[in-house]
């Protein structure tokens, strides 16, 4: 039997951004690439490289995501390794792995992380390798390289089952919200609608959900009360 | 920068399998290696091995867990890659890899994937390869090969978090089973007790345990009513 004798690995960050105007992932595209044939048909994809021969999967995943959109100190959590023995072998894909591997033809098992960023608090800068960096609406994401729309998928699947169970969902909130800030993100991730009423007062018994002494800014009418997240509350 | 070039990647195999008297884990011991260094110091390990060269990650689980335990047909779900640099290169390991692998230096990157079997349903055979197929109590497992101990935590993580939401905890059952040997699992791999009524009550609301015209069989007093999973009754 032939084991495999010269496998690459790799990791793919899909970075989620939200804001009031919704949720976004982080988008990179090949248009810059050194090659001609990509040039003519560029494609988005998520941030990942080739992991180094003595980097741990976690450092991997943050260096990667730093040196393709400067990010930093990101949220980010392992959810799924992609290993379908063709998962870089389509045609689609197979200029842009010219252009940029010394080993084109090898097998490359992925590991996926799934990151989270509030958009209100952070502003990432497009990094030189990648053509450039971009938010890009939820429901905007075309077709990408690879299988990185299966990739996609699968970390939204992540993020709608640990939203709750986990207290991710702060990682996309600015420092100090308001619950309609924060109903309107469980609204966006989970794709239903919360009744206002309930949706309070199940927060109300959420110790580590901290009502603060101070309003919203700048809002003409009725500023709401802000709230932030302390992790020591946790009941947990 | 040194991107991997001969990185081997594995699957292992937690497989929980449950009965009336506990929640326990498929073990392979190294005893019968082929290996004096080993034969005086056996260790036991999960069932695992390095993917084909053209394998998917999970016909690689099944297949890996087949040919090491004769296992077929388990419920298996990918659930963490273990990627620590170190992972395969502690001093304890050594002998074991030199007598089964061509490459023992190279580093190995682990895929796991825990599985979950009714103890009363099935009965696992040892195979030649191993030393030996054992289920041991998950609270009598000792210091385990690599970094399985590790490897095996993760997996209880997962089943813990997904035993309720993913309607799993129905692989670790007989086909027919009382609201007790629900309740007794419940408890067991949550580590805590439950109300038997409020217990119940939760259950009856659940439109997928379906109960059945059946008692147990085989009981002197009292013998309890029988249920079934039919998921074609879930409700989201």
């Amino acid at each position: 039997m032939l084991k495999n004798e010269t496998l690459h690995l790799s990791v793919d960050c899909v970075v989620f951004g939200y804001d009031d105007s919704g949720l976004k992932v982080l988008l990179i595209n090949q248009k810059e690439a050194n090659n001609e044939e990509v040039g003519q048909n560029p494609m988005s994809q998520l941030p990942g490289d080739l992991i180094l021969i003595d980097e741990g999967l976690e450092a991997a995943a943050e260096r990667v995501l730093f040196e393709l959109t400067q990010l930093k100190g990101v949220y980010l959590k392992q959810f799924h390794a992609y290993g379908d023995p063709n998962r870089v072998k389509q045609l689609k894909d197979r200029a842009w792995l010219r252009s940029v591997r010394t080993q084109p033809e090898q097998r490359v098992i992925t590991v996926g992380y799934f990151g989270l960023v509030s958009l209100q608090d952070h502003d990432p800068q497009p990094a030189s390798f990648a053509g450039g960096v971009e938010w890009i609406d939820l429901q905007n994401v075309g077709p990408l390289a690879f299988d990185h729309n299966e990739i996609l998928d699968g970390a939204m699947d992540a993020l709608q089952n640990q939203l709750e169970s986990h207290h991710i969902s702060f990682e996309l909130l600015p420092k100090k919200f308001t619950l309609s800030q924060l109903q309107s993100l469980y609204e966006v991730v989970l794709e239903k609608k919360f009744d206002k009423r309930n949706f309070r007062k199940n927060v109300k018994r959420m110790s580590h959900v901290v009502p603060l002494d101070e309003k919203q800014q700048g809002v003409m009418h009725k500023p709401a009360q802000l709230f932030s997240f302390n992790p020591d509350h946790l009941d947990d």
